[in-house]
């Protein structure tokens, strides 16, 4: 789906000048105008840092306006935007940052600090730093090239390593207008970000903002008491969330009601609970499920209004311009969840070899588990075998593994996600040592360096042996079975 | 912005299987489902008769739900439809038909009359009658290629011959695309559909009705009773017309007031009297100005919600994928507007040389004059230079000089548009005759096995001699001023 459209924010700003794109909790109000120039101004300063055309540049942030005003400026160059974690250590930045070529990091005032002490290769500017340089004038681009890269996101994917998802221009604008078909769009929209921006959950709201011209309002950092404040006061239409932030939320709700104008709670990440579905529908909250991924440029499967009570527990059905099968059916009707669309990414940068083996013929292999229903509706069984989503990050059990064996004296490692009334799931790691005074301590102090702190898992239980099967893979569906009998 | 999506009625269908996808007058409706299932069935019927992926097929029918249905078949196989005006003459029909390649011509039942008498040299089936075929086994098709042909329909474009324009199924896609962005769509919309389905305004509402989900309720030939009575008891929240249209239901409407949910009169063919606006306008009535054409799948310029009533007489702004500019302008901004976007056209059938010259680097060469304010909204200044748009109907001056000029005995012949308080415009012909039996009862006489009768001009004028210039070109514009002084 390849072509030339307008530049989104500068047609945004042409259309409706006026109009609030991003609305803060200060009361701070920044129009498509404002956003327009700011981020142009930004693009040229970046120019004289010399960001061109296809260059990298990393963003190390929490949720502040200057990160979306940041995204914006690198599409006026046509540079791509490497999004990072700000939760991740200083070994998995620094992995990130080279794997993906990144040649310039921005980060806000905080970051920066924790940027000082990854010792970068490359250099760290914070976005006031750039915005007290001389702009240049190189100009910038009026128009917006679909195919070409526009962000880049790192997962583990199906096989537990990091690899990073270029999205083109192009899969954001399907995500946008895949959602716009579903969810339909009103001038007086108002979707709420609370997510992580460097998510492409978060991410997502503000292409749809500038695509659909409805204002952000923006809550930097979750709190239920917040994003309640705001639904209730703030006219809010829309939010997206997941799962541990509903229950949050749900918690906070007491006899409040939403108004009526508050229309959807997207609900992305991983699956909720039966109880929590329900208690959501006796508070008459209008919860759309989806399933999606940063493969998929946020959801490609959503729930839609019409029956999003009836079918309690599904992830909908595929977007309009979206597909999705199930191969390799078991007798179950269960099996891989296959999608395609033009959101869905091309491919991971630099990953040729596995490219090959996840993408075919325009599909992709999600690794999921799942079934479709006689009319027509997705059911996730299963995420990725052996993903551990927890309070909306995923966590891939072998990046822990790998974490684990470089310690020396431990011979096996097996990790699995166990359930967690508040974060859905954590982690939990099965060890074999060789090396008797290896504690969980020891474990856990070499850890803290080498992973996210989500990712650090809850338990550590020794084991003589790792179950395993015939050709020696780990069982872990048989280790789940051992700790829950603990 | 080529690739693939799924069938869009298949997909809707799947979305919304019950959701009614036609109104009728008479009360019938017609779901997603039934329409994809009658769609489906008569396109296996027309691969009976033979037709095939890239078959060029012509419709010659009045506002009928099988001519939507044959629409929809059509794409099931990939064959193209070639869209015919039913107030054509047989001489006017024979060229498109012949110019078009069409191999097959499918026509309502009272058409089928008039298609006896054209002595076509191609086989012609009636919807019912194909309806009574055996269906083929071939298989329908479940993707979408959004660069391939999906209909083609004649206009005479800016050198006043007639010639097909190619739309694409892209093309629909992205004219229903802006117009989501533009206008909002929510599962409550109903969109009514009065004007013929041959031109793209009319056909343009029911590809928005399975890309968005939403119903058409038809009225299939336009009265400003019924049409009125739509609007205030069926839900009916659009309405597409043109300027004839709406001043017949601003003198209808009296002291009614239209509903709330009435949000969008869309108002294309031409530009309306100012008060004609003033009037909609302290009706309250929601009347969108818009600008395009047949090469740019229906609208491409519109005049958003939040400024209807303050640019009146603007047609507004390009809509989000497309732009528009002003070229060759003179000293008072006047100039040829151009515009760009992926619902424009890439081309006339068979017409490579006048594509070169109407077509550059994406951007059509419209023929139409026009400027841009200082906020960038378009006003139209005069429709291609000397085409008449008489009641939603483009007549090109050149077509009916050319006829005149084949009657033996008129030397001269200058077409003219003059204003009419009903039609907008009437053609007038000035004639120079070199044979005094010539009459004006002689000259109607030939014109009316040669033209469509609303572009039989209503008046005829004899002179001793047309105005010319220099280069012995016609001077429309003093002609003009000649018959207003008359």
């Amino acid at each position: 789906m390849d072509g030339v459209m307008p530049h989104w924010l500068t047609k945004r700003a042409y259309l409706e000048p006026e109009k609030i794109a991003m609305e803060l909790e200060s009361g701070e109000k920044i129009s498509f105008l404002d956003l327009k120039q700011k981020s142009e101004m930004f693009a040229k300063q970046l120019q004289t840092l010399g960001v061109k055309h296809g260059t990298h540049v990393g963003i190390l942030s929490a949720n502040h306006t200057s990160f979306i005003i940041a995204i914006h400026a690198l599409s006026y160059i046509g540079a791509v935007a490497v999004l990072l974690n700000v939760r991740l250590t200083r070994e998995e930045i620094n992995f990130q940052v080279n794997d993906s070529n990144t040649s310039l990091l921005l980060t806000d005032e905080v970051m920066e600090q924790s940027a000082k002490k990854m010792s970068l290769t490359i250099p760290v500017q914070t976005f006031s730093e750039v915005e007290t340089l001389k702009p240049g004038d190189l100009g910038v681009r009026d128009e917006i090239h679909t195919a070409e890269a526009f962000t880049i996101i790192y997962t583990s994917g199906t096989t537990g390593f990091p690899k990073g998802v270029i999205h083109t221009y192009g899969n954001h604008w399907w995500s946008a207008i895949g959602s716009v078909l579903n969810l339909g769009v009103d001038a007086s929209d108002k979707w709420l970000a609370t997510l992580p921006f460097y998510h492409v959950g978060g991410l997502s709201i503000f292409m749809r903002s500038v695509i659909y011209g409805i204002p952000v309002y923006v809550v930097p950092k979750f709190s239920e008491h917040m994003v309640h404040h705001a639904i209730m006061h703030k006219k809010v239409t829309i939010a997206s969330v997941v799962p541990v932030m509903l229950k949050r939320l749900m918690n906070r709700l007491e006899n409040d009601i939403y108004p009526q104008t508050f229309r959807c709670m997207l609900l992305g990440g991983s699956a909720a609970s039966f109880s929590l579905l329900k208690k959501a529908k006796e508070s008459q909250v209008p919860v759309f499920q989806s399933y999606g991924m940063t493969e998929t440029s946020s959801q490609i499967v959503t729930l839609s209004p019409g029956v999003a009570l009836e079918k309690i527990g599904s992830s909908g059905k595929s977007l309009f311009p979206a597909q999705v099968q199930i191969r390799h059916q078991e007798n179950d009707g269960i099996g891989e969840i296959h999608v395609k669309g033009p959101m869905v990414t091309y491919g991971y940068y630099n990953r040729d070899s596995e490219n090959k083996t996840v993408f075919s013929d325009g599909w992709l292999a999600t690794g999921d588990l799942g079934y479709i229903d006689r009319e027509g509706f997705l059911y996730i069984v299963d995420r990725r075998k052996d993903l551990i989503i927890s309070g909306g990050e995923n966590i891939y059990p072998s990046e822990i593994e790998g974490a684990l064996l470089t310690i020396p004296g431990i011979e096996e490692a097996g990790v699995i996600g166990k359930d967690d009334d508040e974060w859905g799931k954590v982690p939990v790691a099965c060890i074999v040592k060789m090396n008797p005074s290896i504690t969980k301590e020891s474990i856990l102090s070499v850890l803290k360096d080498l992973l996210a702190s989500y990712k650090i898992p809850k338990e550590i239980i020794f084991m003589d042996r790792l179950p395993r099967n015939s050709s020696q893979k780990l069982m872990r569906g048989e280790l789940l079975k051992h700790i829950k009998k603990m």
